[in-house]
């Protein structure tokens, strides 16, 4: 062991437990990976923060690229007030929200929305009259079913478009996301929800330049489809979000390995135990640290709440969390695995890999980030949260 | 509608969204069941301020209480710089988080620890002598095999008060937890459960009186089984903690109604389409807002991610918030219902009511406090969050 290692070592023995570590030098990999993927192809890139929500990450993150994308005003204002100020806010606005949408623009931010509907444009041309500003948005185009948006061939986007402009507001473009991308197994059917993705956004936008309309831009994309994706012809930007930390969804699909996870939840054994029959370590990560969230549950290896690794961050390939409570979490052998619990002792300190990135970070405030120079001392990165 | 009634809707509509809404008359009507419950039965409650983390709602939950019961240090902390002297921190405990509790006992808290094994007996002397103050504990029982603790009948229960006691650190007492519960069906069943955890600690607590160890605190509790119990024979304190709020999870066990869930997350329709060939409409509040926790997927009646209440809080008893994203939600009609989905027009104000409260309280860093007084104004109380 370098003294190096070994002051990291103490460094992460010293970390209250549970705390969120951030492991630079994967995060790099991970940010440059597709970044240069997607200057190869000749589009530019719109990193989604909903994911890192933090000014510390953001800033890697957007390096090269065109703007932001934020799934919140709160994001958006944050971002804003850091310097950030191309963004777009890609979920369907609510009149309400047109408010603050007013505001940021008055304050010099680029912010462009998100509509599908004649009654989301009436509200945003109206609103942008009483501000004297024309707010500008990108219509919603449904690539697979899986959420909001019009379909690409439906007459309606058009109808859309003319309220907007015509109601006072402005058309910035077309955007869609192929949410079904995340049930996609590996690269060749990645590939073709890209596709899908860019022709449906590229048919709206030729309906609607033909009908008159300008669309500056034309954006696609989730984490599958821009690291599988082939050919960009037509579209303007890509979106992905949690490509800059990975996490173990992703890795359950193909587009990254394990090895490429970047954030982790440290955490202590407190106890040991029998559950069903089976010994089980006990840890004071639970779902209050983990999340809620069990995306792995559906796909072909359910990864129950997290993968354990040592405190170095090495795989226990035959571990999962299997169980959590509030503030407990229990190790067990995988179902099916041959191999045993391990002799982990009382206070012995781990790493859990998270099923979903997004909502494992959310559940802290900070990031300890570890540097990629093993010198170097840990830092803390503050997140936000709320709306 | 009266003038109080109005306002009440003005104000609610004036709130970004999502924004988490807590309403008082309904958290005072729970904190009253179980605090006349417990008394009439002779024992004195510890509430459970692991569903609340805020300092205002804990001095309405810990009026009468003969303390407080915390699931992670950073709650003890807080509550103990905000007056509250008296704490469990009812999570086993980490060897490497003894120096924060020696620190909170050295500043006057009375902080009692948990473990249910000699090697954290001894890890607990040693820091007690090295502090030079013996840190209680209490040993913590499993009553039905659902996470830590020693079975009632271990002899391993004295061998760890011995460590403890011999090795520098108090013996307190002892405590369980019926987890169990949770999946009982009515009030019979939870009666059941409440005997078994009832008769599991003060069988440990003789086992260790008779070995001469004094048992000052026999500690049992649950939601479920604290409004269930019977007979408090022999127990010295009684746990509970989502009760304050309750929440479908416990509607869906029969221990409240949903008309006794005091805590709904505001949201507003930012849309409508279809979704496997059925109509939604979409709304701003995803997981992000109402968590990721499933708690009634597996119950009689699967809630989905929330059950949809009109801005005033009557229920839709057809509609459920079905799926969810990040940011968005989306209500349909409950599987099997005839009904339709209603009118739900764009920016449309609603309330959701979650499947558990711990989890989504989580998600919001303060309550929108709904006086109940209906002429007062909205207030807003602070939660915390972290370790």
């Amino acid at each position: 062991m370098t003294t190096d290692t070994a002051d990291r070592l103490i460094a992460l023995k010293a970390l209250p437990t549970p705390s969120l570590l951030l492991d630079e030098a994967r995060m790099e990999r991970n940010i440059e990976r597709l970044a240069s993927r997607t200057a190869g192809l000749g589009s530019a890139l719109r990193p989604h923060l909903k994911t890192v929500k933090s000014v510390d990450v953001a800033r890697r993150v957007l390096e090269g690229a065109v703007g932001a994308t934020v799934s919140t005003l709160r994001e958006a204002e944050e971002f804003f007030a850091a310097g950030v100020n191309d963004i777009v806010y890609a979920v369907g606005i609510a009149p309400g929200k047109l408010d603050r949408v007013i505001d940021l623009r008055k304050a010099g931010c680029d912010l462009v929305i998100l509509l599908d509907s004649r009654e989301q444009a009436d509200a945003v041309g109206a609103a942008s009259l009483d501000a004297g500003t024309a707010i500008p948005a990108l219509i919603e185009i449904d690539c697979d079913g899986h959420r909001g948006g019009l379909r690409p061939g439906d007459g309606e986007i058009v109808e859309v478009a003319r309220c907007l402009v015509e109601g006072g507001g402005a058309l910035r473009g077309v955007l869609t996301h192929a949410g079904e991308s995340y049930s996609a197994y590996g690269v060749d059917a990645q590939a073709d929800c890209a596709e899908q993705e860019r022709l449906a956004v590229v048919m709206a936008a030729a309906a609607l330049e033909k009908a008159g309309f300008d669309c500056a831009v034309v954006s696609m994309g989730s984490t599958p489809t821009a690291h599988a994706v082939r050919d960009l012809g037509g579209v303007t930007e890509v979106r992905a979000g949690v490509y800059v930390f990975f996490d173990l969804v992703q890795a359950g699909i193909g587009v990254c390995t394990p090895d490429d996870i970047a954030l982790s939840v440290l955490t202590a054994v407190i106890g040991h135990g029998e559950h069903h029959g089976a010994a089980v370590a006990m840890i004071d990560a639970g779902w209050m640290a983990l999340s809620r969230d069990r995306g792995t549950a559906n796909q072909r290896v359910d990864q129950g709440y997290g993968v354990v690794c040592n405190i170095d961050g090495r795989i226990y390939p035959e571990l999962i969390v299997s169980e959590t409570n509030q503030e407990h979490g229990m190790i067990s052998v995988r179902p099916g695995s041959s191999g045993a619990l391990p002799d982990l002792a009382l206070g012995t300190r781990l790493r859990i890999l998270p099923n979903h990135a997004c909502a494992t970070a959310a559940q802290f405030r900070f990031y300890n980030m570890l540097p990629a120079d093993p010198g170097a001392p840990l830092t803390r990165w503050e997140r936000f949260s709320g709306w």
